[in-house]
């Protein structure tokens, strides 16, 4: 057998140039939650001054700036740096990927689903969700459908990965503890809110055309 | 290297069990093409028989037949019976999925992408397909975003299909001929008509929040 020189499993997952984690659990999690609850503070206090908001557009918003930032920065770097586990001086966002390939070693290992979901989610999904905040914010008609459609394509994406790990063996995390924490914990809220979301817009499209056939009608 | 046996390409593709195709190439997309336009054909003539229904909603009802049928049956048979290119005696599904896999060695290798892709859209994409023909023609409420929402998965699946295929070499085909008439041929519909629905349920769903908007404030 080759020698293994990373934390990863399956342990004959071959990581030529592998350059081991310099940061700690703490210094990758803490900074990532950090900025998300600040961003997400920022943009609950910055829709407040909209008077036409309705508190439930203004979470709305604040997910679709986080996950449209976690989308374009985290996964893009992702999707676009094949070499990030390569790399010599440590960087914030290939250490976030080298940490999260505890809980998934198919990130490190550029599984091609992966990736392709990666970056679709990246280069599609990321720059549509900043535009959903414009949606909202401006009620634009297409606001419904748009959400509907990020989410739809959130959702996919989560059946893809979830469905190709399972049937490649469901053996790519070093432990338990990183497969609860990182590989379903931390994919939990794109399957929940999502969900959540493409029924509210599925609902208020259905009742824009009821209302629209009832005018008909009468 | 190990004995061959079989016509796909990577040539070190390992398929053990593999039983050789039985049917010629005209068996195989005959009955296919004739089926499906016998089917459209009907459904096109018994559509008319109902008053309300535009041209535009007649092509779409037979497109979701076609579609729905093919997604469950066709692809359905793919996904759920893992062992195609292993039975002895020459079946129509199994041979059309060894024939097209002369385009696309990933189905016959059971490459996870693809049966994940496959396995959604025969399940969830099949039937829900089906249902939109109901709703079409009983003018629901949630037609629009029905057919959308099916459309958008059928590109993303698509998405996933060719983006994994390049990722992974773009190495799976036996020659340029199929690569083109299967690979690229077969799967254009599914690329170009998903896309025109989509364009239309979008602006439809708009157009009814527009219509909406300007009764509030008129």
């Amino acid at each position: 057998m080759a020698t293994v020189s990373h934390p990863y499993v399956p342990r004959d997952l071959q990581l030529p140039g592998y350059v081991p984690l310099a940061f700690s659990q703490f210094d990758i999690v803490v900074p990532y939650v950090s900025a998300s609850v600040l961003v997400v503070a920022a943009i609950w206090i910055l829709s407040g001054y909209f008077p036409k908001l309705s508190k439930v557009d203004r979470v709305l918003i604040c997910w679709w700036v986080f996950t449209g930032f976690t989308h374009i920065i985290v996964e893009g770097y992702f999707a676009f740096v094949p070499d990030f586990f390569r790399r010599k001086s440590p960087f914030y966002l290939s250490e976030v990927w080298k940490e999260y390939s505890k809980g998934d070693s198919r990130y490190v290992g550029r599984n091609s689903a992966i990736v392709s979901v990666e970056g679709f989610t990246a280069a599609i999904e990321g720059p549509a969700s900043l535009l959903a905040v414009y949606a909202i914010a401006s009620r634009k008609p297409y606001s419904h459908i748009l959400q509907f459609a990020i989410s739809l394509g959130q959702l996919y994406g989560c059946v893809i990965y979830f469905a190709t790990a399972i049937l490649d063996g469901d053996n790519f995390s070093t432990s338990p503890y990183y497969y609860w924490a990182y590989y379903i914990g931390a994919n939990s809220s794109w399957v929940v809110i999502p969900t959540l979301i493409s029924i509210r817009s599925w609902k208020k499209i259905a009742a824009a055309f009821e209302a629209e056939n009832k005018r008909k009608i009468s």
